[in-house]
């Protein structure tokens, strides 16, 4: 595998509904192409219910396993809002309500005219140690502690803490990566480009069939570190397959 | 925990696209309405990459915790469709060119004036003891071996492939869902939400915020599997957040 030098990640989408089909999770997507983009490589996306007993094993597992891990949902002011207790229990720290996210939440809520109730006051609770992370959408923060990553699963909160986060995290190498079309079936394409992959052990090679007005055709994708690498190979590929030809 | 009776499943995604951004996967989301529709509980996705090793470790871990393990990607004719192996050697068995597969992939390539070369042959290669999942999009068969079905990754060739095999697992009690639109913020919801959760241990809430029109406001999904259960706490819930009420 290429990029064994970057940092590595795994995210961890927290809730029942994602897994019951009720809604569609947006966060792991958009976290891949931000990691992608810095330079750490994604390697594992899970999916968990609101279950405290599989949370706490599944963030132990995989904060030891990877440099980050990333974590979406359960940390909003309901009682099935348990991911905080649970990355608390994970590290055997405790938890209480912290004085300034108390007072960036009271804030918040006094300027609106809004009571700062028990439920509202339950987002300020956070494991000792952590260092919180901006939602300068909601107010609620997420936060850090040691390697893990806490953040909402409200897709545009989610997104503003992420591009809050990312810039303070070590970026390793940026991954490049050349697309390249040919208007023939993957069948047709697999011979030649597992050739070419094999004398290009540094790079990874993709290739993702498609149909279009009901012709086959194949994107492949090269993937790596060093540019002209990619462009050797992008020629080489093109040499075989030149562009516009039709099967 | 409610439907414990219910079969459980995970589902695991592989291939690099997906973590790397490039590709949304859209495969996750649409079993996990189906297997909710037909009673079986989705407990668990994973996305990993094209890796032989994780893919092996994955299976047999996921395979042997759950009832089904479904999988979505990398059995296609390219170097790096690598699924079908992985399977044969997490299960410890053989894999190779099987005469029904072939037959099912020559006669379609032969119909359409296709030459079936090597890589259109690797699709035929299906580990000892398998049935095959029929594929009425591209013909390329998906297998089941044990309790894991091994599916192609192609959005409509998955869902084809889906529509197919579910009829023939075993389906639980169907779980029963009815949700409740609530003009509040979801803070304000979830004190007497939290009440009457505890009230109702066999039933299963969850709570939703959303924003329109720059209101705040909280979907309420209340699950189960006794229908009469779900209605009463929907009308209890009705009666203290009446409908149309705005805060």
């Amino acid at each position: 595998m290429p990029n064994t030098d970057n940092p590595t990640a795994a995210i961890l989408i927290i809730g029942d509904e994602i897994l019951s089909g009720r809604t569609r999770d947006a966060n792991m997507h958009h976290l891949a192409g931000e990691l992608t983009r810095v330079g750490i490589d994604l390697k594992e996306a899970r999916m968990i219910a609101d279950d405290a007993t599989e949370i706490v094993a599944t963030v132990k597992e995989l904060s030891v396993k990877y440099t980050h891990l990333f974590t979406s949902g359960g940390i909003g002011p309901t009682h099935d809002d348990i991911t905080a207790d649970c990355i608390a229990e994970a590290f055997g720290v405790s938890i209480g309500v912290r004085d300034d996210a108390k007072a960036l939440l009271a804030a918040h809520y006094e300027g609106r005219g809004v009571e700062f109730n028990e439920p509202r006051m339950r987002m300020a609770r956070i494991p000792d140690g952590a260092t919180l992370i901006e939602n300068p959408i909601s107010i609620a923060p997420g936060f850090s502690i040691e390697n893990v990553h806490v953040m909402a699963g409200v897709p545009n909160i989610f997104s503003a803490m992420v591009a809050g986060l990312l810039p303070q995290l070590t970026g390793g190498k940026p991954l490049l990566s050349q697309t390249y079309r040919i208007d023939r079936p993957e069948s047709t394409v697999a011979g030649p480009l597992g050739d070419l992959a094999e004398r290009y052990p540094d790079l990874s090679m993709g290739s993702y069939p498609f149909t279009r007005d009901g012709a086959f055709g194949t994107n492949i994708v090269i993937r790596g570190q060093d540019g002209a690498q990619i462009e050797a190979a992008l020629l080489e590929l093109a040499a075989i397959f030149p562009a516009n030809e039709t099967a």
